[in-house]
């Protein structure tokens, strides 16, 4: 047996209260190494005469690990445990807390060798919102989304046209009253949650560089015709979802430019992180201009990185992100750059925003993974980039085989407890990426399947604005096209329509469902979710058809028992 | 290579920040599986080809573990890195963010392949109290120290004979006059903090069941008692932990006794865990009498649990943690089965504290091992039980062999951050476990063999009172007996003094040095502490005298290159 691959920790991903009465608990070893693993367990307080005895059942193959997990009760709140490792050559050890021992009465019976939850807190339990089981996302940008009030509109606005390819400081005229105007549009395409780019008042046309958190950019609209927004879309049961870009703030704000102005006198000087005075703004290191003499996103002279640890910054912050959600009922934030950003100001804002609405959703920024932040105490989800780009790994660019994509994202599902993972936050793409279509060359079957796949997996799905239209787009900013509302007909529209339909018909078992990815002896990608129906999804990413004779409860429901390249099926059973 | 072995975990004690420019990161392999491990790093923010290798150095061996550490140095206060391994049989590969792969130039380049420190904040950083670093700490029972006051004594005190064997509700009159009186004794014999059991308003002599939080128990003194003793050992360079039990209450206090008299009416139904009016007291299910109604610590019906999540009882908890800090100066907390109050309540118990004393120490009562309390938000440290056991173990009870000691130890050392094991509490008996005399079976260089094997680890060492005395005692009530002030001339004192004073004039290097632990070729434990100094352990665990000719640079320091069975020699070089 491959001792050092066995692992198990608590208090974790690997060991985590449900209920004041269950936890669920994970355990990994070499892959193909163990044949059976048992969970010994009871209260902490019973002597160990009393120790039930659990099998674990294989939840996974990852790229070197296998994956065990078992749901244990506790009635009096308590539990140790401890687990019994059969391996496939036949030695058999006890894994516990103090380290490995081989199998015996006496390693059975070591108190001290036991893992403890010692008590089940309900409070401490890492709660992530229902809702968002329940809802597909769909992102705008809301300079390029809709045009629905040309009063507004910057100089030097240019003609919507879909087929541009915008420039870096490009301006298009989208605002909120068109979103108002399409609202009606949204909830036929299906989708029940929309998240925006930021709104609020920034030089750009993708407003990162905020100048004041407190006002709605004059291009976009004003604070009347967002609560509108948010009435309207609150009455067709979509929730709303705002950015927020608290690491850093614009060169312009009044903060720095005090700070630009008065040096080292300026009474914002510890809102920042300041190695010298007088500050030298506007030097951009990516562009050879040497390193700014403070902090910065990136190195990036026009986004000085706010200091987070100044508790004039946090309340300055905590009031922001507040206001939005008090007076304007806002469900949701997006953080911009979340990872660089304290810790400690994240419990804050955390704890502030779940005061006023207890089932607030968090989604941090943050591009790899994530664990530190997804206890339950900063926040509920992550923009889930370590899965979706592996999942265009394989789809799109074929780096990863359908046999390593379902070893790592199967690895990916065991970083993070179920609650977690069921409320990711999973988009293919984005304003900071290409869109799918362009990375799937064209091949809008190719792109649907990857989007179809997306929509089986755990987590909250996120649509980018014309993904249905079909719109094509490279790298930023070409991916931030104006929409184009001319193929709202076209068969591209009712594909995706239908994939979030789908979903939505389908979101006990997709949203709260177990969760099973491998490859068929076929070579096709199958999922496999279990809640209160059985949904499997078959995909096909070889260049042939795939006949699947050999599984006549499927295959009936297949045309000629075939999936063709770059197509799919899904099958409901139960 | 054992890929499935392969382990490193992103902000925790794999990877901690140690200042606002330097990161110490740890990585595991199975066991003399990897020949070579380097980390390439550099900031996030610039491209790949800058990376610096920089080659981990092997900084432990465990059980089933090859542990590996580096420091690594983050100008900007921003880090990514991955780890290229290779392997004994010649095979190299990259472990990174999302899995393994083949070592090739590609992999190299995989930036999201790469582990991610996003900023090094100061605000997040694990914070542990300096001078417990150099405090050697002493345990007083206080009803069992001395009895300074004979007109507070309990109706029935027994007479003061250190041969007695105590029963569970004998009283012996020690008290706080006791100690003061024998604060000079104790500067003298070296130790410079003071760790006192309960000193609250209870029934037992114990203490444990508290009954007013607020009141020096009337057998022990008063406040003003209370108030003299800390100034007098603050100014002989003592420090003061008091023991605070939140977890449960005695059934005697007014709010328990509130809920006994008016059931679901009391005003302090919610300050408990009931599950059925009208509740049933003094039930103890140890004692075969069935389960109480309402959660309680253990089964044990007189010490009914607390709702530490509701915030009337944390408004009252913690105002009774702060007053002792505020107002008598206090300078650590030790508290009593800290496992099995929530996290939250912690979080604020913490966060109260370090604002009064931003030194502050916060020890919990933990047997297991206690990583989900120790990450810089709730504790400084634990009482290090999975170490001390695993000590006594092979010492007193011949269940792990050497090479097995030193390989548990290196292994509990990895699952705390460096800043953390250095305050870590040790100590090898206590009120609640027989005394190291009589589990060494009354051989006296046994039991201080260990207490040196002890006090050469990291973390603070602790000597339960009567240890100097050479008291012997079986398991509680049994180490409870009154102390033996006969004994104050005798060797052993001299001998406990000796490993107390050299503990304390090598503090640099024993409480801050790195420590690495193994067993020699002649069969020696030997425990190597680098700092200021280098200081070498050498314990002689077996039966037969150890000659170490092979060594010349320290065997000139020990007699005859001899080393007898429960013999040590501890050297200084450098």
């Amino acid at each position: 047996m491959q001792l050092a691959a066995l692992s198990h920790r608590t208090e974790s991903e690997d060991s985590f209260v449900i209920d004041n009465t269950h936890v669920n608990i994970r355990f990994h070893s070499a892959k193909a190494d163990v044949k059976e693993v048992t969970v010994l367990y009871t209260d902490n307080y019973l002597p160990l005469e009393s120790v039930k005895a659990q099998k674990m059942a294989q939840i996974g193959s990852g790229q070197v690990q296998d994956h065990w997990g078992a749901t244990l009760e506790a009635p009096y709140h308590r539990l140790k445990y401890t687990f019994v490792v059969e391996a496939q050559d036949g030695s058999k050890v006890i894994y516990g807390d103090r380290g490995i021992s081989e199998y015996s009465q006496d390693a059975v019976m070591a108190d001290g060798n036991y893992f403890k939850v010692p008590y089940l807190h309900e409070i401490d339990l890492t709660k992530t919102p229902d809702w968002v089981r329940d809802t597909v996302w769909y992102q705008i940008f809301p300079e390029r989304f809709a045009n629905g009030d040309k009063s507004n509109d910057p100089v030097g606005t240019k003609a919507w046209n879909p087929e541009d390819h915008p420039g870096r400081e490009d301006f298009y005229g989208g605002d909120l009253q068109g979103v108002i105007d399409h609202l009606d549009y949204l909830q036929k395409l299906g989708v029940n949650g929309l998240y925006f780019c930021p709104i609020f008042k920034a030089p750009s046309n993708h407003k990162y560089d905020t100048n004041d958190y407190l006002e709605i950019d004059p291009a976009f609209g004003d604070k009347a015709l967002f609560a509108k927004l948010v009435n309207e879309a609150h009455s067709r049961g979509m929730r709303i979802m705002l950015d927020a870009v608290f690491n850093h703030v614009g060169a312009a704000s009044m903060q720095w430019q005090d700070v630009v102005k008065n040096g080292a006198k300026s009474r914002y000087r510890d809102w920042f992180h300041i190695n010298k005075f007088p500050v030298e703004p506007f030097i951009d290191a990516s562009k050879g201009e040497g390193e700014p003499n403070y902090d910065t996103f990136a190195f990036v002279g026009n986004m000085p990185k706010l200091n987070t640890a100044n508790p004039e910054v946090q309340e300055y912050l905590l009031n922001i992100a507040s206001y939005w959600v008090k007076y304007f009922d806002i469900d949701a934030w997006r953080l911009d750059v979340a990872n660089e950003v304290d810790h400690h100001f994240w419990k804050r804002f955390h704890d502030e925003l779940v005061k006023i609405k207890p089932d607030f959703y968090i989604v941090g920024e943050i591009w790899h993974s994530a664990r530190p932040w997804l206890n339950g105490d900063q926040f509920s989800s992550v923009m889930n980039y370590p899965y979706t780009l592996q999942i265009e790994d394989h789809f799109f660019y074929g780096r990863l085989s359908a046999q390593a994509l379902a070893e790592r994202l199967t690895d990916q599902t065991m970083k993070y407890r179920d609650m977690t993972n069921q409320v990711m936050m999973n988009m293919l793409d984005s304003h900071d990426t290409a869109r799918i279509l362009t990375v799937a060359g064209g091949n809008q079957d190719l792109a649907l399947q990857a989007l179809a796949f997306e929509f089986m997996q755990q987590g909250s799905p996120c649509i980018y604005y014309g993904t249905e239209m079909g719109m094509a787009g490279g790298n930023d900013p070409d991916c931030r096209k104006p929409m184009d509302w001319s193929k709202e007909a076209g068969p591209v529209w009712e594909r995706v329509h239908n994939i979030i339909a789908f979903r939505l018909a389908h979101k006990e078992t997709l949203g709260r469902g177990s969760f099973r990815l491998t490859v068929t002896p076929e070579g096709l990608l199958q999922v496999v979710r279990q809640g209160t129906e059985t949904i499997t999804g078959l995909f096909n990413t070889t260049t042939k058809p795939i006949t699947i004779s050999d599984r006549p409860e499927l295959s009936q429901l297949v045309k000629n028992n075939e999936i063709l390249p770059n197509g799919f099926a899904l099958f409901i059973t139960k």
